[in-house]
């Protein structure tokens, strides 16, 4: 045969062969026009193994039938099944010659020419050495058979073909024994009809595909809103995850970007605040720990002892401790925020906790204290507290500015056991019936107080102010939102709720305030030790939006 | 030229043409040959799409140059650079007809003859038409150039290519200027010299496979240790804080210290290992991403840009990559584990996923990864996948292993929407009631397989063996540790649960094993991100454990 066409027509896919040798000449022949086949980058990868022991053979007709048995089980159609039983898909044995024709993948190893977009460039070279020896073998008057049902880990192993060699396949080869009267075997046994013609269309126009650059674009000015909120979102749904798949942390990301208003915001900064103060309430008996420990806690603030420290040192948070109002004279100390307001509140089981301009007075202390930390360059800052029975005076704040009854809005505070718990409830209950003041916030506050309490609301008010995010810890720290939000509900965007803590009354604080903390983790110690605690997971917001790739970068298909 | 060694030996991947016109027989005649080419199973999958529009070519030229330059980027040789830079490699806008030859890959949605030892087969038949095209058109005068260097990607979306069709590359076609001085162009330019003779050896032996025998025993008994557990629960109480109020921070100190064996734990070389594979189920629909994705997400973690190498990098843990058995094959890296079984596993809707062979392989080299990262010093180790459609599989598992109906054990994956989720439970219910296989383990896991969720069953009975800890991620990841256990349940003792994701099966299964998982973000992306997300707080648990100070060091007043 010398006629392309005629080879081409007439090449088949053959299963049965006469017991007829094959000259090596033959074989030779055909593997030089599989040599000339093309080569990506001419790397020259393509491998040839010849197989003619008949122990071989029978290896590999065993892995043949092994996966033969499973493709026959993969149709639940009868007919489908009997047929295909039916069909002589290999013919390992009885060819004289196997050949296996594979690729060398170590070839990638080096710097090659025409694989950045697909390595399989390289198979493919292989593919049409392959198409090129069936040829050859044709015009020769020989046939092939492309044997690819087979479990090629265990190919490979019973064969000891390196790791980096890839077959392609085993091919039977010798005398056709039969053409298959000049189709293909399956046409033949009415398996399926091949198509009349080639399947072709023209391609006339481009789709276009708008990959925007958000580095580009960005710049920070952000004109309006909604075109940045979509910039925004865009920019989380083309990182190389499904989209929402990062739950919460998308959430976050948003908030955090929305805040700093750009598409790449950086936590700068960080910085945890935690306001101390003592409170009248606490001779009451409401806690299980003396008034005395407030303090105690303050000095081991500063000393470093404390969960806050140690948390804070953990993860690259400065730690700023304020004297809100501690019962206590603490000597000069450059690390101690002085904002004194007073040694401790009055009890407001019979007097107001304060006066109105020591209310003012606490509003002021706090937004100062946050507005210095933001001139140092912090955008983010966390409110911790710490004072021996504020647990009280947040729950009846909470009830007066919810309407909660207060029952449901005392916990155990930090060291309350179940008979104590009926007389705190009680006693509170009482303050409140006692108080008739009105019912403005000032009025509130002033009566039932708390200077710590007061003094993060005015801080949560200036972090607002300044672009910054806050970072709200436990049952206190959001009863002190709850009260700057009273003043300025818009602080609602810039604040992160840390986490629910095992203080009951925390999570229907945060029920009521229709927000999602991010940790449950049974915390119930205060001193901010909750925003610490968080603070990595929104360094993973803010690290996925700035460093993943997008589908784009990365090369990977979209949905 | 009628001479088949001639048109072999003369055809050339050409870059060089003249400007004239490609007659529609010419192009007619050579799709003609492509048709002859192989087609397995007759599944003629092979399509063609034509390209004369000027600018169709110019929008394909440039993302050849966007890739060209970063191949050029490839190499650090100057030399080598220089030479790179000279070589013509396309010739998209000269040439002036364009072919794109692809296959349509839905044809595998139907039972194949000849795809079960790998579904590439139709790919290469595709890759034997384009060689019998060459050959045509060398035959009638005219030259081929086979275009690689092109971000796929991009290209179907600009050419508004069908999801279903995969192309080989873009082939330019028209009349040759040169013939290279009969040789290929990049030896004519002394890039490389082509081999003189095809690289061919014989086979002569089978190699015999040993794989070790399953262990379904371990040993390791745990004698309880009343005292080190008292002076434990005694050093977290002595904490500067109420007893209890670090939550779920305590319960994470004592067993991190319970698992170490000391007092003062220090978790040691974190290492998180995502183990990747494809899954014989992805043909049938069940995730909305193709099995693609598998591949180049590895990619991806190589690369640097996923979701689970910024956690890694935050947080400092370090991040190994295994392949268990993607359907791909990658070029040697050393970043890359390579503990591939196979090029995924089958379809369980009709045959067994693996051989039983193939589950003890995996438990072997899961065991061995871990170990080998043991023996670096690492005592905590997070386990995360890849796979697309492995949700599928680990749906079917937990269904098999804990009696739950499939209905409650099937949620959407990473990609599956409403409509699908009922296909998909009905695709997976299915392949349950087919399944006659016995009820023991090691059959399961054969049929309903999961490469690397059986590796990292392995190396989660590894990390046990050598006292590490054992982070647990999503809902793939805990159906590993549902196998592991039911091999060795005191495994239960080292495994700290990272979270609870979206996929709401995740949330039953935590139930059924009676744990509770640290975070609550609605995650859902896999990749061991939850563990890495989770990392800071097991260090916040280690950390009050060793730093804080204990009431009597601080002087502060005990409860």
């Amino acid at each position: 045969m010398s006629n392309l066409e005629d080879i081409l027509k007439s090449r088949r896919d053959t299963r049965h062969f006469t017991t007829d040798e094959v000259p090596d000449e033959v074989i030779q022949k055909a593997l030089q026009a599989g040599h000339w086949a093309p080569s990506v980058g001419l790397t020259d990868a393509t491998r040839y193994y010849i197989i003619k022991s008949d122990e071989v053979k029978t290896s590999i007709k065993k892995l043949f039938l092994d996966y033969n048995k499973k493709a026959e089980e993969l149709t639940d159609n009868p007919e489908q099944k009997e047929l295909y039983r039916s069909l002589k898909l290999e013919a390992i044995e009885e060819a004289p010659i196997g050949l296996i024709i594979g690729y060398d993948r170590s070839v990638l190893n080096q710097f090659t020419i025409g694989t950045i977009g697909s390595n399989e460039a390289v198979k493919f070279s292989s593919v049409c050495a392959a198409q090129n020896i069936w040829l050859s073998l044709t015009e020769q008057g020989y046939g092939m058979g492309w044997v690819s049902i087979l479990n090629y880990y265990q190919f490979k192993k019973i064969l000891d073909l390196p790791e980096n060699i890839e077959p392609l396949g085993y091919f039977c080869i010798g005398k056709p024994a039969t053409n298959y009267n000049n189709q293909p075997m399956l046409q033949q046994l009415h398996w399926k009809q091949k198509s009349e013609a080639p399947i072709c269309a023209e391609i006339t126009e481009i789709h276009q595909i708008n990959i925007s650059d958000f580095e580009v674009n960005s710049k920070n000015e952000i004109e309006t809103k909604p075109d940045f909120n979509k910039l925004l979102q865009e920019k989380i749904d083309s990182k190389t995850k499904p989209v929402g798949s990062l739950g919460t942390l998308e959430t976050l990301a948003f908030q955090i970007a929305s805040v700093f208003e750009t598409l790449n915001p950086k936590i700068a900064k960080p910085n945890i605040v935690v306001f101390a103060a003592d409170h009248g309430i606490a001779n009451h008996g409401v806690s299980d720990y003396p008034q005395d420990v407030t303090r105690q806690m303050v000095t081991n603030f500063l000393e470093g002892g404390a969960a806050i420290n140690v948390f804070c040192k953990q993860n690259n948070i400065k730690l700023s401790i304020v004297d809100a109002g501690v019962n206590y004279d603490f000597p000069t100390n450059a690390d101690l925020i002085d904002a004194k307001i007073a040694k401790g509140t009055q009890s407001f089981l019979h007097v107001p906790a304060m006066s109105e301009t020591e209310v003012q007075l606490c509003f002021d202390k706090g937004k100062d204290i946050v507005q210095r930390i933001a001139k140092t360059g912090s955008n983010c800052i966390g409110f911790g507290e710490m004072g021996i029975g504020n647990t009280s005076t947040a729950s009846v704040l909470m009830s007066l500015l919810t309407d909660y009854p207060i029952e449901e809005c005392v916990g155990r505070g930090t060291g309350v056991e179940n008979e104590k718990l009926i007389l705190k409830q009680n006693i509170l209950k009482k303050a409140l019936e006692n108080y008739s003041g009105q019912a403005d916030l000032i009025s509130q506050l002033s009566y039932f107080g708390g200077f710590e309490i007061i003094q993060m609301a005015g801080g949560m008010l200036a972090a607002f102010e300044n672009k910054m995010l806050i970072l709200v810890d436990g049952f206190i720290c959001t009863t002190a939102f709850l009260i700057a939000s009273r003043i300025n509900p818009n602080i609602k965007q810039n604040a992160v709720f840390c986490h629910c803590s095992a203080e009951k009354a925390h999570f229907k604080l945060l029920e009521y305030l229709d927000v999602k903390p991010i940790l449950n983790l049974d915390l119930r110690l205060g001193e901010g030790t909750g925003c610490a605690i968080a603070f990595p997971i929104l360094k993973s917001a803010e690290a996925f939006l700035n460093e993943m790739a997008s589908f784009e970068s990365a090369g990977i298909t979209r949905k």
